[in-house]
This record gives C-alpha cells, sequence and structure tokens, in this order.
C-alpha cells in the first residue's frame, strides 16, 4: 500500500481536509501510529484523544466533522468518510494481501460417511469428519480435525474452524462461525445421586444453533436432557464461554469470555453479560439486562436492568455497597469512638443527674 | 411413540389414573408440555407445580402417590410408575430412535502403534491416534480426533470422545467417560523463579482417573510432578474445570463447569463444587463439604460445611455479611448522623455541666 | 534404581550425612515418601516439617546446611547437594524410564502443504496438518490433530503438542512449548452495533509469541485486529487462560489456571496473576505486580503493587475491609444499640436541660 491521502480517499469516496500529497504506506490503530500511516477516530474514541497522534492522516465518519476544531485540522491531514471504521478497513485490507478462500472441494484425507450429504461449493479439509446422515449446506468450511456428528446438519456459508467438535443431531443456522476447539452437543450434566453415587441421566435433547450465531474458541455448548439448548439469532459467544443444558439463549446476546450459564437458563434479546460473569441454574435474564464482568447471578434479572457484583445487585446498589466497603474500616474505627463516647455521655449524664438530684 | 397412556402405562407396568384411551404422541418436560405428551413429576418438582401443566398424562412415582390432590386428578391422567423419570426417559428413547453402537473395528484412517494392544469390541474411528506401548480395554470407543498418549492405559467400556488428548502414561479406569476436546496429563504449571527467569520443573507424575468417572468437555486435569494426579471413583466433572497437578480427588465428587481447583489439593468423598468455584494451592475439602458457586477459597473446607463467597466462609456466615452488606449504605448514614448526634450531646452536657457548677 | 544413598550421592557429585548403605528402590514427594526411598527439602518447606518424614534419605541444597539439627541428622540420613530439587529430579528420571525423543520426521499420514517449509529434524506426527507458506523450524514436534495455518512460522525447538490449533499469520518464538487443545490467533470479540444487530469488525491483526513462552492446555489468545497481540519473552500460562485481542504482555509473566484478561491489556514484565483472576479491557498492569487469586480488575494496577478482591484494590486495603466485613453482623447490632443508647441519652439531657431551667 503506497499511495497518497489523495489517492486513498479518491479510491474510498472521501473527502480530504488537509495535504492530499502526503504519502501513506501503512494503516494503523490511533495508539500505534506513525509517520506515513493513516489510522481512524473511533466511535468511542473522542476528538481531543486525536491531537497527540502521530498519524499522516485520520479517517473521520462525516457525522463527526463537526467536532473537528480549528486546532486539529491545523496540526493533521483528514479524510472525511461516510464510516471511519469501514474506510480503515478497507485500506487495512488492502494493504494485507488477504488469501482467498481456497476451493479444494472434499480432501482424499477427510472422512466423510457415505449417508451424509455435502452441498456446492463446501471444503472439507484434511482430518475433517462427517458422520451418517449429515447435512452440510452449501459453501460451508469444514475445517481440519473438525468433527460433525451423525445427523447434524449446516445451513449455508457456515465456517467450522480447526477441531470444533459437533456431537451428533445438533443443528447449525446459516453464516454460523465456530472457532477452533469448542463443543457442541456434549451431555448436559445431569446426574441422580442414588445408593451413594450418581447416576447418569441420559441427555436426549440437541442442540440449534440459529442464524449468524458466533461461537469463540474452545466454548461449550450441551445438549439440552428433553429438548434443545438453543442459542437465538445474531448472538456472539466469546471464547472458554459454558453454556449448560436446555438453556434457551435469545436474540443478539453477546457474552464475553469465561461466562458461565447454568442449566436451564432463559435470557432475552440484546443481553449482555461481561468476561467471568456466572449465572445460577433456572434463571431468567431480561431482555436488554447487563451483567457486569465477575458478577455472579442467583436471582432473575429484569429486563433492561444492568446488575454487578457477587452476589449480584443492580449496579447502582453495588456501586453504593462498595462505595461503603471502601469506607468499612474507617467507619469500624468510628462506630469504636462512638461506643467509647457514648459510654462516656452516659456516665456524664448520670453524675449531672445525682448532682441535680442532690441540689434539688 | 403412537400410543395410548393405556398402552404406555401397560408397556412400563404402570397404573393409570384417569382416561386411559387419550392420544400419547411425544414426551416434553413439564415446562414444555402440550396435548397429546407425557411428561413426568421430578424428584424436586413439586406437585404444586403440575396444576397448569398442559401434558395430556403426567409419569409419578408410586413413593409420590399420596401427594396427589383431588383437583391433580381431576384435571389430569396420571401413570404411576417404580420411578417417574426413569419410565419418562424409556418412553423418550421409545421415541427418539437412537443409533446403535457401531461396530467399525480399527478404522484405516487411524493411527494405531504396532506395540499397542487393543481389546476385543473397540472402535478406533478416522484420525484417531493410539501411541506406542497404549493399552486399550475391551468394547471402549475411540472417537475422531482423539489422541491416546504413548504407555497410557484404558480399561473397559471407556468413551473418549472426538479431540480428546491423554497424554502419555495415564491410567483410564473402566467407564469412564471424557468427553470431546478435554486434556489429560499436561505438564503442571510448575516453575522456579532463578536468574530472573523461570525454569521448568519436568513434571514426571501422570494422572489416575478411576472406575465411572465422567469428564466434560474442555476440561483439564494436568499430571503430577512426581507423583499421580488422581480423581477417584464415580467422580463427575463439568465442562471447562481445572483440576491442577498432585491434586487428589476423591470418590463421588460432582464438580459443576469452570470449577478451577490448583495445585496439591486433596478432597474428601462426596464433595460438591457449584460453577466457577475456585481452590487455592494445598487445601484440603473435607469429605460432604459443598461450596458454592462462584466462591473462592483459600482455607480447608472441614468435612460436611458448606461454604460460600470469596473469600468463603461458612455458608452461615457469608449470609449473615451479605445480608449486612446490603445495609451497609443506610449504616454508613446512620453512623454519620450518630456521630453528629453524640457531638450535639457531647457539647449540651458541657453546657449542662457549667450550668450546674455555676448555679452551685 | 536399586542404589545405596552412596552410590547415589556419588553419582550426583554429593556429600552423605548418615547411613550411606541404605538402600533406595523410590523417589517420592516428602509427604508421600516411605523406607527405601529418598525424597528432597524443596525451597518452600521448612526443615522442621522433614522432622516426620519416613523417606529413608533426603536431598538437601548446601545452601541450607546450616538449617540442619542434630536432631534431625539424628533421624535421617541427608545427602547434600548443590541442589536439592535438581538432584532429586535427577534421580527420578534415573527411575521413570523417559521415552527419547521419536525421530519420526513427516508422517504419510499428515498433511503438509507443498508450499509449506519444514527445518531439520522436525516431527509431524499423524494427522497433523500444515497449512500454505508455513514455516516451521528446526527440531520442532507438531503433534497428532494439531493445526499449523497458512503462513504461521515457528522457529527452533517449538513443541505443539496434540490438537493445538494455530491459525493463519502467527509467529511462535524459539523452545516454545503448547499444550494440548490451546487455540492461538483465532478471531478477537470485536463487533459494532448497528442497526439492531452486532455487525463482526475484521480482526486482520495476528499473534507473536516469543521465545521461551509456554501455554497451557485449552488456553485460547485471540488475534489482534489491527496490529498483533503478543506474548513477550519467557512468559508462562496456565490452562484455560483467556488473553484478548491487542492484548501486550510483557516478559516473564505468571497467569495461572483460568485467568481472563480483556482486549488491549498490557503488562509490564514480572507480572503475576493468580487463578480465575479477571482484568478488565484497555488496563495496564505495572512490572512486577502481582494480582492474586479470584481478583477482578477494573482499573490499572501500578508497579510492584499487590492487588486483591473484586473489585481490586491494594491487597493491604482489600484485607482491612474483608476483616472489617466479617465484623459486619456484630457492627451492626452495635449500631442499632448505639441509636437506642443515643436516643435515651438525648431524652435524657432534655430532661435535665428542662430540670434545670426549672430550678434557675
Amino acid at each position: 500500500m503506497d499511495a497518497t491521502v489523495g489517492a486513498l480517499a479518491a479510491s474510498l469516496g472521501g473527502e480530504v481536509v488537509g495535504n492530499p500529497d502526503l504519502a501513506i504506506t501503512n494503516a494503523l490503530a490511533l495508539s500505534k501510529s506513525g509517520p506515513e500511516s493513516i489510522t481512524f477516530l473511533g466511535d468511542e474514541t473522542k476528538t481531543r484523544e486525536l491531537i497527540n497522534a502521530s498519524a499522516a492522516a485520520i479517517f473521520i465518519s462525516r457525522s463527526r466533522v463537526e467536532e473537528l476544531t480549528d486546532e486539529l485540522t491545523a496540526k493533521h491531514t483528514f479524510v472525511i468518510v461516510e464510516d471511519a471504521l469501514d474506510a480503515f478497513i478497507a485500506t487495512l485490507k488492502q494493504h494485507r494481501s488477504e488469501r482467498a478462500r481456497p476451493q479444494i472441494g472434499i480432501s482424499p484425507q477427510a472422512f466423510v460417511a457415505e449417508s451424509a450429504t455435502i452441498g456446492e461449493g463446501v471444503n472439507v479439509f484434511p482430518g475433517a469428519y462427517i458422520g451418517e446422515q449429515a447435512v452440510i449446506g452449501s459453501n460451508c468450511d469444514i475445517h481440519p480435525g473438525a468433527y460433525i456428528g451423525d445427523g447434524s446438519t449446516l445451513a449455508n456459508d457456515v465456517t467450522i474452524h480447526a477441531n470444533v467438535v459437533i456431537y451428533f443431531d445438533v443443528t447449525i443456522g446459516n453464516r454460523v462461525i465456530i472457532h477452533a476447539g469448542a463443543v457442541i452437543g456434549a451431555d448436559g450434566f445431569g446426574y441422580r445421586f442414588r445408593d451413594g453415587r450418581f447416576e447418569k441421566i441420559p441427555q436426549l435433547g440437541t442442540v440449534q444453533i440459529h442464524d449468524d450465531v458466533e461461537i469463540g474458541a474452545n466454548t461449550t455448548i450441551d445438549r439440552g436432557m428433553i429438548g434443545p439448548t438453543i442459542i437465538a439469532q445474531g448472538t456472539k459467544i466469546d471464547n472458554l464461554v459454558m453454556i449448560a443444558h436446555n438453556c434457551e439463549i435469545g436474540k443478539h446476546n453477546a457474552f464475553a469470555s469465561q461466562v458461565g450459564i447454568a442449566g436451564s437458563c432463559t435470557t432475552g434479546d440484546y443481553v449482555r453479560a461481561g468476561g467471568q460473569a456466572g449465572i445460577g441454574d433456572h434463571l431468567n435474564i431480561g431482555s436488554g439486562a447487563s451483567l457486569a464482568a465477575s458478577s455472579g447471578h442467583h436471582k432473575d434479572v429484569p429486563a433492561g436492568e444492568t446488575w454487578a457484583g457477587a452476589p449480584a445487585r443492580r449496579l447502582d446498589e453495588t456501586i453504593r455497597i462498595v462505595m461503603a466497603q471502601g469506607k468499612l474500616p474507617e467507619m469500624r474505627s468510628t462506630v469504636r469512638s462512638l461506643e467509647k463516647q457514648v459510654a462516656k455521655l452516659t456516665a456524664e449524664i448520670k453524675q449531672l443527674t445525682v448532682n441535680q438530684s442532690e441540689a434539688a
């Protein structure tokens, strides 16, 4: 990517504010930017953070042009575009020569059961395994070492990364991406305690992953005991997350890494959970609720609320408690001092009373 | 599964209370039940929860028949059986055509070292790897991509799911089930800090998994430094659990997902740990102890006790503390108010004392 | 390993204090030691813990000889060596016949892309996959089922255990060890919320793992969005750890299992984190800082400090707060009692004042 700011702007339909002749040889994040690089003003970045940027030029979204000050335009060259991040990513992709999706078809080093159905344009890489009666839609990639169990069904444009394991009878929607090492459909953790030992309860349900879900590396989603565990459309799940049997996760949820959701929970739509949040079994998390990182839940969370802490409470309550906790050692000595003062006052009053009655 | 309640009851040796002619086309969980479905009264379900069930019929265990009220029998048809869950599962299995265990023997697409010993009735699926001197007992399933290291030994009827990794010299007991992606016998996290860097301490021990243990997907159990890490008979471990080197886990423990147990811990029998519980190194958790979800332990837990919180304390203490924490902000303002009142009282008493001495 | 203490000491250049004719048939940890076994005094073990050891003999480092008391030498035979642990491990290795590193070259059951470069002395085991333009340095082991993505580069003497997944364009330094099931270079968890759904932000960066890093089983390290996620030299990472996109981890850090580090964090050198510690995004953890097990961080941690708790604070503050929390229920009743006492005093003073003014 050797270009001028002007050429870059032209190729992206952008407008230059500043010097169009600056040379651009790299696209870098704001904090890493240097001479001859272009960067961008991210949605969550404030324009005043740009003042010390050492980038040659900066993409800015048209909707934020009014935030540009004379100080900023004096110091930097800007490229006004429809969307700064989109323009930056397009530039980055020009710079990094991305590999085209290969078209290898079914590798002779893969195993595909005779009764499996493979759609058009599918890649099944060496070492992948596709079981009996499995159905793979069109344009799916089944990467090396991935395992698709008997009777499992993938819709179209699904990406199954290396060493993913999908047990039997799981259904996967369109455009789903499952990252390496994730395990979908292992047995739920269900036992009865009888005669001094745990007796396994057969886990006869399955898992349904709906369209546009993305699942992170080494995440595990267990099959239901009777019915399906469900991950509804558009939900995004980070790495090392646990979703236990019988859960029904709503649409467009986002769970950060190491979140754990125990059995038979339900969530509404647009629920968010921060890293390492834990949700006890049989709970309902209402639509639009947010669970803070590290929070531990053993109560339902009403729709739209943000909860934090362990045990979790409404965020405002938790903040008040945490603030008060910080003052606890001080408060403890205040209470001790109050005890002494009150004892002293009690003695003094007693004396005053005695004096008064003697005087009377 | 198209049958009448009467036919179903007859096939399971059950007794119908209500209408034996109702048609049954499905077996569903209580909360999902609908017309033409049969459900069951689970061990942890109360009979009053049945009143709004929309199932055609309900399995109930003989031991709970006395809980049936006239209201319930007026509304629903019941099938009295020895064990409601067992009957329900039997019905479910009739409904879902389970696949028979395949008999593929040793796949030509698997790797089996010449010095390995493979028992009778074993399946070694494509892409599985069995190392030198490994011993596989009879009727084991080694699923695709599973790795059995050199010198590791499996007893009989063991199920190793896809992409499990068992390092060298690990021993696995009878009827053990290890779910996909679990790693048994990786090096313990042992280093010496010398000359400004961490120097690896060789991990020369191994792992012993005893009979009837089940291990969840993507769980990791490290090999001991000198001796074995041990998981004793009947213990059940959920997904994404970490058991560090040198731990000796007792019999019939149950660990929910994302539990972490640091190095050299010991547990008695029948220990239970809720999701995400963390146990510091070199601790002992006594027999029958329960560790709450999200609890963080840095002290031994005596046998039979339930501990919760982080840092963990006895459950009753933790509950008192958590309740008091909820009142902390209020208590803080009470203390502030007390300070003011005491200051005022102090001043008033001072004045009273002055007045008194003047009057005297 | 059948030897006398004397022969063992001679082979290791050690000096016997006690009976050199004792027979040694085993090397065991202190807590497991028995007759005919040799054990060692570990760095963190106190000499008084040796008094009840049932080992025949004990290795002790020369630097700690002065700690030997008459009572100890009367009871046990010691072997003085340069370093007790080193001597013990050497003995253990004699005892356990370690397998030599095999020299299998490239297995015909592995997949190696034609454009890949494989160094001298490399083992590529059955079921391993090496992508286009990948470069494998000399003397590396790529174990069964491991996946090296297109364009990824391994330096020399690297060990990639079974079923590890390394996505494309990742670079791995010399002597790096990656344990089974770890995933390096999966997409960072990056989305924009637009039009009611999460839109994937392409993750165009990579991962750089520097020399002498060790990564535990089933750990995940995501690729950067724009630049690289970096793990600097000598850092050791335990199992099931999550390191999110854009993190830059310093040299010689040590992270225990289940630690989670959110996106764009930086750490200095010699940072340590206990099990299950969680670090929020965009934080900096200063050199030499220690994060306690189970701690939850949402603020930067200054260099050299130890922080604990959730939300985390300086260890001394956290200890004071935790101690005070233990006294909270008691303090709560003290405050209640103070309220009553103050109310009573207020009434008494009012009465005294009335009396006084009447008397005046």
